[in-house]
């Protein structure tokens, strides 16, 4: 049965919560999950709202046009609507660490996520086998400094071409260019290989290391033009010693990374993930 | 029944095992702990030992000299010698904040640590109450830029004069200087109330919540010279999530800095604790 | 600012959470804390909701007439009324061990919980001791099986007497009988020193010990008839090895159970627990 | 480089370290891991070696019989040689279910693990195609009741014939007969949906759900013919709430399982475990 999918968020005054369920129910609408939270320094509202179209008595493409006119205006919502049954678009860019993408692989062939694969692409060929073996397609832009832009709009091109709406980076080990992060603002997702805001950047493992921390973590994100600084979605840990070679945190972390990214997608895949002001709110 | 308790590390060489506790079995000294590790990148050994005193043919007084005639120089080790009926004599510095010492107290009146706690000192007179319910003298010795030098000389002379072996920092919030770090090498716990290295300094809290991170943590590390980069002994952490305001995330953090702070007082108690190279050896 | 705190669950239907928060909003009351729970598969709505009591209109005394007239009839609502500023009043029952009761006084006495501790009851005089250190009430009611319900009379007149609102079992060793289980239904809060429903009764670290498990936990429930087996509020788990005794798992759970327990305790004190089904509803 | 990896307990003996590393260090083996536990309460001995065999003077197929002749007798010693270039064959068992099987997969295809993994057996033909993506023989027994003696006595052929070392149950639905578990003693190795004890047997989701647990776990352990009671290998859990329904555990659950199964497979792999009284002695 599918649903309509409402995320919003707005200055927080009294009665809006009352008025945006209302419009659902008055217009015959099963709500089938209601998720709300009031920051009550900032004095905003977020919402996500999700009922069964199927009594629904307004038509589905004119669900976003009334409800503007009606309640988004009067309460200078920001919001987005989106149907159950229309899957998100997702990309996948590796470069030769397989560990992220087969994890992923295998949650879309078994039918865990509600979603779209259309493509892989890569800078470099060896992961070919594996999108091979899952039968997706897999293209390869090599990227040097002199060719990234010429690349970046080939790959911009053919992301446009199968309708992606949203790109997931599994280890891939490119900077990604601003050009691309406007073009999917909020909607690239990163793995970052240590518990940011520690070790920003290049070798966290070895940075660890060094520093001699018990716990290492992996964290995802969204991507924005600071490097390692975009919204944090999902973050987990994992206790190390002193026994625990820079090799061992690197093992140990592959599985960090993987679930830790892959519960990040899942999240954004659910359509339950808001941004605002450089953090993300996680709807339950 | 009373034991001996040694640690050591020195460049590996083969037989130094097989050395070290043919010294202990052949003075008939029954070994009651065992751990030792190998760093085989650097090429170190490390090993805690720990064996019953009753039959063993050494004198007490006589250990040390022995086994350094014997091993300490053949093998290049740097070793600790200790006996468990010798308590480490443990001085609390706080200021205003109850938490810490309040579980510290409790453990340390129910017979939980091996230890003695001969006094507390604050720049604040805040928690002299809590000192006072436990019977445990209290010194305050304020502290502005124009006086710490003089104050915490007096404070050297109080800790000298107490037979003091170790400080723990107990969420105190005033800079040590050098003098007393150097007095102290490696034997001044801290609990900083981030998972370091992410938020050095102060107010950790706020930062964490203002980078809008999904988990935040505790660690506690011997104080050195650099701020907050002291060879870490113990870390932990606990998830928070969007609706956790700055109030929630210094609620939920006191209990972890309570938690992780005594985890890491017990092991420096147990003498379980070897620092290398600004990290630490933590033995099982 | 004095809020009012409202805990419901009802049959769900459409409109609910409209009307209730319409309720609020149209008397001037400034909601400051709406969580709410749908049970999709059982039909419930469960919902906390929370409001300054400064603007708004009907005296406190008569929101709870108000509201059950108003709502609570129309939609068969269970539901209870709670004002900030009327503190709940808390029993502690203890036995020996104290760590338990340490943790709790230390809190209350350092403001983190809007509580009232009027008494200590214990089977045992071991802690007067700790009850005198924070000037607490003791009182001493040894318990055999042939005075245990003459005994637990004299307990619940004293309670009677403070008013006492709920009773919180610090590692108290003694069944609690069917008679005082009534007499505070889902009010007494008992910390289990294993991953309930694992190792249920006596010794449970022995238990664990023999299994070999790989973790350790304790669990925070509301004790009812059954054994360990009411409504569980918070469970927390350790990690522990082969090298662990059942010293060393005693040792590991102390910390865990009184963490565990001071959770539970806080989230009722806030008036963030509901029952239902043996099962609790944790608002955020 | 190969190396030998020998594991043993023996009673607890003054020397027998010594001895041992003696034994390896004297021949000219260079030792490159060596960790070691005693049992202080039983008075047993444990310990696993690691050392290289390039100028081992004894040739490595006459090192189990010295060993034994020179100091298994003398010590009464249980031990197990291994060579890390003879890779353990490994047979995985699945039902329908592919989590599990998938994660595994990945893993040996990337290089993680030093496995063979010669054929997958399952009861159903379902997940013949993941098989067939890895390109690893997949042969299908159907199980019934009265079938399953001469099913099992194909498969224990077909192992034989494969010179399978052990066996992984990834959610293999079927019970396994004492003939095969004695075939394979402590080197069967199943998943279990649950954090045991708690929740033996079918359908542990839906049982933490009826208790209202606020953890749930998953457990890796050798098959016994005690169901879900044999030695374990590996636990870990993850937190739910309220709000989770019985698919959101099958959810959250079947990330644990893959993770859980995955270490202990890994752990095996590596010769790192050793069984003893029902219990497991994991090598770090």
């Amino acid at each position: 049965m599918p649903t309509a999918q409402l995320l919003l968020h707005c200055p927080d005054k009294p009665g809006i919560l009352a008025a945006v369920t209302d419009f659902i129910t008055v217009n015959k609408g099963n709500i089938v999950y209601l998720d709300q939270y009031v920051d009550r320094v900032d004095h905003v509202f977020f919402m996500r709202l999700e009922w069964d179209l199927d009594n629904f008595l307004i038509p589905r493409e004119k669900v976003e046009d009334y409800f503007t006119t009606l309640y988004a205006k009067k309460y200078s919502m920001d919001f987005k609507l989106y149907f159950s049954d229309r899957l998100p678009r997702m990309a996948v860019f590796v470069s030769k660490m397989s560990h992220c993408l087969y994890d992923m692989l295998a949650r879309y062939t078994a039918g865990e996520w509600n979603v779209e694969i259309p493509l892989i692409i890569s800078n470099h060929p060896d992961l070919k086998l594996v999108a091979d073996r899952f039968e997706i397609p897999f293209y390869v832009f090599p990227i040097t400094k002199d060719n990234r832009e010429e690349q970046e709009k080939k790959e911009l091109a053919l992301l446009a071409e199968n309708k992606i709406s949203f790109i997931v980076l599994a280890r891939y080990m490119q900077i990604i260019s601003d050009d691309m992060i406007n073009a999917y603002p909020h909607k690239i997702i990163n793995i970052h290989h240590s518990f940011l805001p520690a070790f920003v950047g290049a070798k966290p493992y070895h940075a660890a290391f060094e520093r001699g921390v018990k716990i290492i973590g992996a964290t995802s994100h969204y991507v924005t033009s600071d490097l390692d600084a975009g919204p944090i979605i999902e973050q987990d840990v994992v206790r190390i010693t002193h026994k625990d070679s820079i090799k061992d945190l690197v093992n140990k972390g592959r599985d960090l990374e993987k679930i830790v990214l892959s519960r990040a997608v899942l999240k954004h895949i659910e359509r339950k993930v808001l941004t605002y002001k450089n953090k993300t709110i996680i709807f339950s």
